[in-house]
């Protein structure tokens, strides 16, 4: 499958995008790619929402680029559990990110330089709306589905809250419904690192040509960690060494190489303005806070369908924190079904192709969300 | 109780210490304190062993200095758990540390420079070595009990096996027999963060009148995050503000100003090229690789009787990693007590005054320890 990436421009006549924080973006860019074909009533659309360091890039390879894989590849595609043979699926890189859609990277109009750090912070709930711009754009009323892993999951939940008509089915995978203090702990590491590198100069290193690249990889380590579950990373580098004990501070340990090098990766390809406001956006997700901690209470104007799948090792959004989300929607009486599914990678095991996993995502899919679309268009008919 | 620090310093005619690492110590200063009176026959002298940031200054306060009470003080003193009355207790600073033993911040004096970089790796095993060098200065030939949390666990298990006529009782708390894949990359982190700071010049710092204060504050930050339970955290921070979102990278949430706190404050007092090689003592130390992996094999030397404690909560060195442990002494057919404590604090839990956990400590020192070196007087008698 051969994917085209987009760009969508949001400026007057349209309305500017009103932040959380209080800013506003007088005009924005969305970059986007979609897979398959939307159909006549254009009930067939299902949004990706992407976590962390992932884009709208999100199946399919570029035109004679064969490794420009697509992060959910596995996942996403004709005959694949999410089948674009059946339904339109659109990605779209949220605001603030470094893949083409309007971030700390990109010029601002008004000043012509980049915006660094004068790039506003952005939450979750921000992404939705421009999300839901993006829709009008494209002239989609009604999402099938969103759906998301991880931050990505919590998109997909603030959607359901947020834009309750315009979506049926609503797939949250490996999320939570707020950070706990050890997430936050971990991001604010991550932050320091990125912040007390004194290439970071306050967030305005492209003007200074340089990159905080240290503190970025330092970054990335620590946040690899908690992706991968300790069992998962015993069995694949246990105490093993690469060469023999030397004595020194070179990577010695298999684990200490990969991680060096997943660091090193990340520093080349992603903007620390970024990180910091991915890592910020996902501190302040709370829908529970504005109704005094009350989830139900947070989620009641959903009326969505559910799906929560979570993942047995996954330690940095557990099974436990998934239920937290099950219970509150099972006391609202919504229509929820929940899957644990069994797995040793841990946070990862979203990303990766498991056979249970993608199964239940292919039921799920078919089963309810085409087979009521069908329905649905009976009734009309 | 007042404690008195004291130097001991080893120099030739004494034979010089061989490292594990190749290089050898000529001469070297041990700082050590002593709480208590060691008895006529020098049968009831404990040694405690510490962690990471720790020190010989276990217990009691300096004269003068109310605010310096000694890292396990709730534990070591006239009627404690470990009681002064009743033993003669030392502490020891390990080599390559910064509070007075030989390390990188003191003068080499074949150079005349403080060794910075140039100081040597040092091990589990050469601590222990030292240590035994120690009592030979104090002309004791067993101890009654060594003893030790965390690294300082590992430093009396080490003990058993390569001191094993002069120790009569190890005691073992939070301590696991190696590091896990996930407690290396943990370490790794934390060196990155070091290393990769700009005033670190190699390790050379002092020379450039410089330290790696930022590096060292994200590293003790990390760190803290695996000392303390998800549970715990939880319950102290949660997603607690200071004073509402700000929309900025200025510490929000309390567990943000906690931690920066704690990196702020280690960055002041430890010493980066110490951080460095006590992580990388931990992440050798694995008695059984010298005996294929099989650790009943490596602990089968040991007479002494062993004491094994864990924390439910700890999530850096699980209860698992102790039963290890006791499961390799069952194997060995070695007397050994076990006791899983439940507390909620996570791998700090060692440090604290938890009750049953004292009440352990207590019981084995007055039933086992005490007892025991009364029916050998009386047996000598």
């Amino acid at each position: 499958m051969i994917a085209t990436p987009q760009l969508a421009h949001f400026a007057s006549p349209l309305p500017p995008l009103q932040l959380a924080c209080g800013a506003v973006l007088q005009q924005y860019d969305l970059a986007y790619e979609s897979y398959g074909t939307l159909n006549a009533d254009k009930s067939n659309a299902v949004l990706i929402c992407h976590a962390l360091n992932a884009s709208h890039h999100v199946a399919g390879t570029y035109e004679g680029q064969a490794e420009s894989e697509g992060w959910w590849d596995s996942m996403i595609g004709p005959g694949k559990s999410v089948d674009t043979n059946q339904f339109f699926v659109i990605g779209v890189n949220n605001l603030g990110s470094c893949f083409g859609s309007t971030g700390p990277l990109s010029i601002d109009l008004e000043t012509g330089k980049p915006y660094g750090a004068d790039f506003p912070l952005v939450t979750v709930e921000d992404w939705v709306d421009s999300q839901a711009r993006l829709l009008d754009f494209l002239g989609i009323d009604t999402l099938a589905a969103v759906m998301g892993g991880s931050l990505g999951g919590m998109q997909a939940l603030s959607w359901s809250i947020r834009y309750p008509q315009r979506v049926q089915h609503v797939v949250v995978i490996a999320a939570a419904p707020n950070l706990s203090a050890q997430n936050i702990a971990f991001n604010e590491v991550a932050r320091q690192a990125i912040m007390t590198d004194p290439d970071f100069h306050d967030g305005n290193y492209a003007r200074k040509n340089t990159v905080p690249k240290n503190g970025l990889a330092v970054a990335r380590m620590v946040g690899h960690i908690t992706y991968i579950s300790d069992d998962q990373m015993e069995t694949k580098f246990g105490r093993g060494l690469r060469e023999g004990k030397k004595f020194s501070f070179a990577p010695e340990f298999q684990i200490e190489s990969y991680l060096r090098y997943q660091g090193e990766k990340f520093s080349q390809y992603y903007d620390a303005n970024t990180y910091l406001r991915v890592t910020k956006a996902l501190d302040y997700f709370d829908p529970a806070a504005d109704c005094g901690g009350d989830l139900a209470k947070a989620l009641s104007p959903a009326v969505a369908k559910f799906l929560i799948i979570s993942f047995t090792t996954d330690w940095r959004f557990s099974p436990a924190r998934s239920r937290e989300m099950v219970k509150a929607l099972l006391d609202d009486k919504k229509n929820v079904t929940y899957v644990e599914v069994d797995a040793p990678h841990g946070h990862d095991a979203f990303l990766l192709n498991n056979a249970q996993y993608h199964a239940v995502i292919k039921t799920y899919f078919t089963r309810q969300i085409l087979s009521s679309n069908r329905t649905a268009q009976e009734v009309a008919a």
